[in-house]
């Protein structure tokens, strides 16, 4: 029997209520994923549990590192089953961990396994979990009905052919949407490798010969309209190291030119670039109504060697500490007083920023919106109990809870809605404590109706605009 | 009824114990305040619930703005009643807020009404409330008196002729002392639209014509010896972003001429402006025997669209994140080092300020004073229940408890002295759960003793030095 | 009868249960601390309880100046019994430090006394202390075998001739071990004052003339080798400030010129004369397979008059707040990429960095380690019941927390080792409490190998190779 019980998470009565009464059955709407598109188009069979679980998940990778696994039983030559054992063996030492509740819930919900995840119950849940993978209803598409989705936003290139997300949208069989999102961080970050055949990538989807700044915009703007028609509603940036410092259209030119051909650009060059660009994007989500999604305070692949061996994104990111709300402000500020500010979503990888995140948000509460610019759920790093405590205290001590659009998964994997359990527990015990200590009202309808607005009605109303805003 | 109790944010039987025998009636000293002086004077009557809530609480529009009402029921147009009703339907969405306890708190206790706040209740409370106050008794003294209040700092610039406050302590009938508190800000920061004529609004109340910065510093110190004679006994400075770097009078002398004739003026030098005045300033303070507060890290009106319609402190402020403690430990350790350190009250805007500073505090310990510089209470973004148990926390673990100066208001309002009830409910849980969980001695006299110190003795003590220091 | 009951710190039954089987009597292996080795080689017996408790101990000054006490009962004239007395009558204000409870601790395990500090037990407890003080087995090394002790490691300058190591390693009669650590500091910092004595000493030691940047290096790595034969196994540094910026040869010579000259030294410079010599010494602690310490974020003796009293370590530090991840990070991915990174353990002093700490030292896992790069323990001003369950909530959250290395005393007192006890009531509770949560499994053998390995086995393995890693 696993740890996990019916009332995981909620330790007050009144938490319990809350959860089963207005949370537990609440439709999921995913507003930022990294599910491939592909993937739920051909409705994708998975060979086995781990290329289900350890396929893609940086997270795992990096307990089995820290635990001292070696790296042939992580991603590289070792063979399926081994790995898997190895990951079993590593979990029940990471005590805390949110990687250890997430597995275990995935377990039960998606293959109703009750057992624990150690060493001794390797074997068992390898025989286990891949019978049930094998089964012909054990698809991409039928984990997320499953799982009762209703959208999903992906994370898209602009230079992308959104193919797959019209195969989507034209099958009336399968009710869930798939919507592309806009994210264009591979113009706004010149320094990366391949900037310049990124560029014509994204000449050629846009019918555009990109020589200068202007065609670059001109090219980023008919891909927006053209991620618009086919759905998107949002756009979603890696803002590193938040600096706003702009420039003239002659030295952005003047940098381009420097980026490909391949010269050496400062610092100060590359926050010019992303600051104007960022602008000019901003103003354009604005014109189509878009929410725009900022991801900052994120230190990306710092370990060279291993950027070398296995490229980004393999769990070699941790956040960093480069003060920054004052230019963040600013460049809120800049667009706020244009009239071109529009709904906004904040997200910082340092676990120390959700308060004063969230107070300069404040700040910018758009005129009878409701919070426009607002504090998104505990990113990444910070997605455990303790960071969705700590962001959901933030949020309500200095804000208005109710306002709050509520969770996404920032996932790669099909198995990740457990995740919204995960966080309505934590979010109902969290109403439910202040209940039960007489902090808030008695009046569980009311407290009711803020949970289910934040489990699903806000996020629709805020990129649907159907609620009163 | 209302959700509050009688064991309201009181979770222990120790808690319980603590709070009413040695917090509950223990009187007020409100040492820092923006109450409008010339309204005790006067003996201020309102009239209706919207000019005493919302009147210029920019708490509260925050929260309606972040919750989508229209500005016309905020600050603008909208009928008195109106604005009461849309500030009724947004509190019950601000779970977690302290705007919705306090105001829960302030019905309670000054109109004896124990309905909660929402969209239900509107009608009935407004009548009940305005019916209150139109009573003969509903008046800015009677509700200061009723909250059993016997010291009240208010903040005051160095121009100010403080006729009102003259005009109080002629009153032998008022039993409340209200003593100015000398706020110098408009001439620490030169870039302030309008230094130049409020210059002259000093020279012309010290009478010194301030062509100079060694007449500007003459000025001042003629000020606060006529604020000291007016019975002021602090000062208060907003220090948002601390820089500490002096300049030569010759050099100050060329800045205040810039910034007379409107030139531009460098952060370099607005630094110097401020720190070589806040040395002056503090040097002064010490001869004074004065209490020095340094408030550190707000960013404010960071939006400037709004700035421009409604002006400073309406809403848009939030907290910054440059560091700042080595400077300050700078400017401490400089006036330490000349023997001009006097008491000295840090507050940061910051949410992750409290340990630092507290801890920084501690290196400057006095001579036989306690806790000569020492943290403040939680300040404004930061003033709710887990900010407050951060700021006790903070101060329990990196130093001595019993010798905090305990709470302020910092508030317009005349109905904010609940926030002492707040805050003593959560200073006596703080300590009991210690006491319940073994961690502190069981002698309930000791740890009333502390509890009772914070509450009052130690503020009187700390700003007329009769006790032992 | 003390506070301080059986089940001190520990509020569930299962906390208790871990504590009492698998952490009570794990042994000691305090692999960071302060003693005097010549105090242990000499089995030094104590005058009185003022020479044990306030002999060196700035935690407590400091606590006893935050409350006012005068100078000449902390560290001057005062008799040792007035300045006991004072000690007493402090205590009961200091609710919530750490301090509190370790001195009721002490009492308990090395005096077995039950009753608590304050003014009324002052003359008792002096009397009693003293008693048992002079009793024969109350002696340095009598006070480490009762507490359990296996090793300890001190903190050792490179120019140390460790004869009371040497000493202590022939004499077979006394079981615990005592090894040396590497602590280079007073070269890394060539503006403290007697840097150029500082250099004559090791040159000395090392049988080498320091008249070049290469031949300190020379001369450091002889004495890592001699360190090492005397046992040494780790090095210590605090790098307060990290900025890693390297500089050539040519350059470090005339840096070093400079300092031995007595000329300006920029702050660039002394940066770039720390970081290249913490690159060096880092290859070679690597060749050694050594754990390299490394502490970040001190703000040391900034009040200067009282430092030009008391000399530095005297109570007059506190935390910064300088950015540094980013830099820490290049000093780390530069040692890795040259396959020069070896175990290195990371504290910060400032409050708010467990966290990211903890994230960037898992960029760094090591191929086939265990955490070859971990957060350490709670630090200094950190350490206390907060900042410990901060601690192990980070390394939770974003880690492994099996692998942790836990606890050290970090102190100067033979009294400290109670802080082990402390510190594991703390992490048996934290583990306890998920546990009866049900957010852990419930398998007490597996969480109790988890206790057993942070108490004692994972530092044990990690300095001297011989668990799995």
């Amino acid at each position: 029997m696993s740890f996990i019980n019916e009332d995981f998470l909620l330790y007050s009565k009144t938490a319990k209520v809350l959860f089963n009464n207005f949370a537990k059955d609440a439709p999921i709407f995913d507003w930022h994923c990294h599910l491939p598109p592909e993937q739920i188009a051909n409705d994708h069979h998975f060979s086995n549990i781990t290329e289900l679980w350890l396929g893609g998940d940086h997270y795992k990778w990096r307990l089995m590192r820290l635990a001292g696994v070696d790296e042939k039983y992580i991603t590289h030559e070792g063979s399926p089953k081994d790995k898997f054992l190895a990951y079993c063996q590593v979990m029940p030492q990471c005590c805390g961990n949110p990687v250890y509740h997430w597995s275990h819930l995935e377990l039960k919900r998606f293959f109703n396994i009750d057992e624990e995840l150690n060493a001794k119950n390797g074997e068992l849940l390898w025989e286990k979990c891949n019978a049930r993978i094998q089964e012909a209803d054990f698809s991409a598409r039928q984990l997320m009905l499953r799982s009762n989705v209703r959208y999903v936003c992906t994370s898209d290139d602009p230079a992308d052919s959104l193919e797959h997300h019209q195969k989507l949208a034209s099958d009336s069989a399968f009710p869930i949407k798939v919507f592309p999102a806009f994210r264009p961080d591979k113009y706004l970050n010149l320094t990366l490798a391949g900037f310049k055949e990124q560029l014509e990538r994204l000449g050629t989807a846009a019918g555009v010969c990109i020589d200068s700044y202007e065609n670059l915009v001109k090219a980023l703007k008919l891909r927006i309209e053209y991620f618009h028609q086919n759905g998107a509603r949002h756009s979603d940036h890696g803002w590193d190291v938040v600096r706003f410092v702009t420039a003239s259209p002659a030295e952005l030119n003047i940098i381009l030119e420097k980026a490909i051909t391949g010269q050496a650009i400062s610092l100060e060059e590359c926050a010019q670039w992303r600051s104007s660009l960022m602008l000019e994007l901003a103003r354009e989500y604005c014109k189509h109504h878009w929410v725009m999604q900022i991801h900052i305070g994120a230190l990306r692949s710092i370990n060279t060697r291993m950027l070398a061996l296995h490229g980004r994104d393999c769990g070699y990111d941790c956040s960093g500490d480069t003060p920054y709300l004052n230019q963040l402000a600013m460049f809120l500020d800049t667009l706020e007083s244009e009239g071109n500010l529009t709904d906004t979503v904040l997200f910082s990888l340092s676990p120390n920023d959700d308060l004063a995140l969230n107070n300069l948000a404040g700040c910018f509460p758009g005129d009878a919106h409701r919070a426009k610019v607002q504090l998104g759920p505990a990113w990444w790093l910070n997605d455990h109990i303790d960071g969705m405590r700590r962001q959901l205290t933030s949020f309500a001590n200095s804000g208005v809870l109710a306002t709050f659009i509520g969770m996404v998964t920032d996932s790669r994997s099909f198995l990740s809605y457990p995740r919204f359990e995960y966080f309505r527990r934590i979010l109902c015990n969290f109403v439910g404590e202040m209940i039960d200590r007489s902090e808030f009202t008695s009046d569980l309808d009311a407290a009711g109706e803020i949970i289910r607005n934040i489990c699903y009605n806000n996020a629709y109303a805020k990129y649907f605009g159907n609620m009163p805003r």
